[in-house]
């Protein structure tokens, strides 16, 4: 029985044909241009594999989850070009005869976290840092959002004082934590790109303070078991920066214990936290 | 049948006995004294009423929810005086012999809010701004926080401009939610008791800013179907100054639809959801 996965970003598709012990068998990449090209690229990759049983799409947004809705499996209105009120979903069951799940791509990270953590926990949430911020948590194996998805890289923060001239990049809301943290706001804050500016860069403490307080709420509103970070922007070192962010935030008020088991890198090495829950989702729709 | 209600608050107790259909037969309200003598006034009022069935407690806090551990049922390292360290649930299991459930304060008023809200909805959260802040969120008929109860009265916030040398009354965090809004800051920020700071005074827009900001979280972090405020400190008014807020903060980002619904007062009067939700929350546990 093979298992398939979409990883469906703005900027590429990860296609991945897994086994039931979500071991990655064959995988493809390729460019996000049209949906029309892209989609059918994704149709011929899975065409190949005759075995294949169920298959899973995390997928880029904003997109339609509620199932009542008439626009359900949609990308709905995104600012990536060609892509606004694409039936995604659709055109994949157009194509296949099979169960095929539909969340979002940072639901699917979260998913492949929580199936694979080390210890049998309960809840977890999984934040990426990248070119956006966002977030998935899972609470007994269910997702968090039962009327859309929470955006909760849009929450607003305590500024740091050493940050208050920085406006924020978020075109909806400025100084927003995506505003604040994601990836580009390094070129906008020093005119470098992140991956140049040295850990020493006091900016990195800047953000951490944000991140930081990112943990911070979701444990205050949400408390997780674990609260994972993904994405381009984190490092084990930043993390280090975030947890002694958090330590003094937090001022132990809520005991959650040894913070280097709770605020981690993910389990699944190389991005693939998507890959290998997309697998464990396909798995349970099949069931 | 009866049910019977504990809303035990620092300051006082509510106990109520209620028929199946949540209505309050009997009520009485007592000082929170020491543990020993409150809780027995409880046992004794209880004890009038042969055809009590089940009991619910929603106590203040910080209390301990997880049922494995060895102090479930307690209120824990709570800073008011004596009430450390007390075995609630345990004293009440002593004393009756059915079925007696156990949650935190704003869980209670969640539920009652939930279960008697005018639409059918799957999600809620309710805060409560007054002495203290505080929210329980309902997903699912389930409480939100698995591992112990969530304390959102703790998340930082955006600073308002014109609020910026306030420090916040918090005694472990200053300027978080609390420290900002509970009702004691009126007397903090003008020396006056809230009751004689009328709506028109700009430290109610600085207040609405703030508490929009908690909405936003709300909505952006969970997306529940509805966000209710309670507490000594709400009104209908302010509500109004608090949705004018959002809509700024939210800039259109996520539609949860008409405002007035979606943020609003309780729907049962005279603080009384906690009594509902804990004759519900009886009730089920009966079931």
């Amino acid at each position: 029985m093979l298992l398939g996965s979409i990883e469906a970003g703005g900027t590429k598709f990860v296609c991945a044909v897994g086994d039931e012990n979500f071991q990655v068998i064959n995988r493809i990449e390729f460019k996000t241009t049209t949906p029309a090209e892209t989609l059918q690229k994704a149709v011929d990759y899975f065409k190949q594999f005759t075995e294949l049983k169920a298959i899973s799409i995390s997928s880029f947004g904003p997109i339609e989850i509620i199932k009542t809705s008439a626009k359900y499996g949609y990308i709905t209105d995104t600012p990536k070009i060609n892509w606004s009120n694409t039936d995604f979903l659709g055109f994949m069951k157009n194509n296949f005869n099979m169960p095929i799940l539909w969340t979002t791509d940072v639901n699917g990270s979260a998913y492949g976290e929580y199936v694979t953590a080390n210890e049998k926990i309960k809840s977890l949430t999984y934040y990426t840092i990248g070119t956006g911020v966002g977030a998935g948590t899972l609470i007994n194996g269910k997702f968090l959002g039962e009327t859309g998805h929470p955006e909760i890289g849009h929450i607003r923060l305590k500024r740091h004082p050493d940050d208050l001239n920085f406006p924020g990049i978020c075109p909806y809301h400025g100084d927003c934590l995506e505003g604040l943290v994601c990836g580009p706001t390094f070129q906008a804050r020093t005119g470098h790109r992140g991956e140049d500016v040295p850990l020493s860069d006091h900016v990195w403490d800047i953000m951490a303070y944000y991140v930081a307080q990112a943990a911070l709420q979701t444990t205050l509103s949400i408390l997780p078991e674990k609260i994972v970070f993904g994405g381009g922007v984190v490092s084990e070192q930043f993390l280090d920066k975030v947890r002694y962010e958090y330590n003094q935030l937090m001022n132990d008020y809520i005991d959650v214990g040894d913070l280097e088991n709770y605020i981690t890198m993910p389990t699944v090495k190389n991005n693939g936290s998507a890959t290998v829950g997309n697998f464990a989702l396909a798995r349970r729709k099949l069931e």
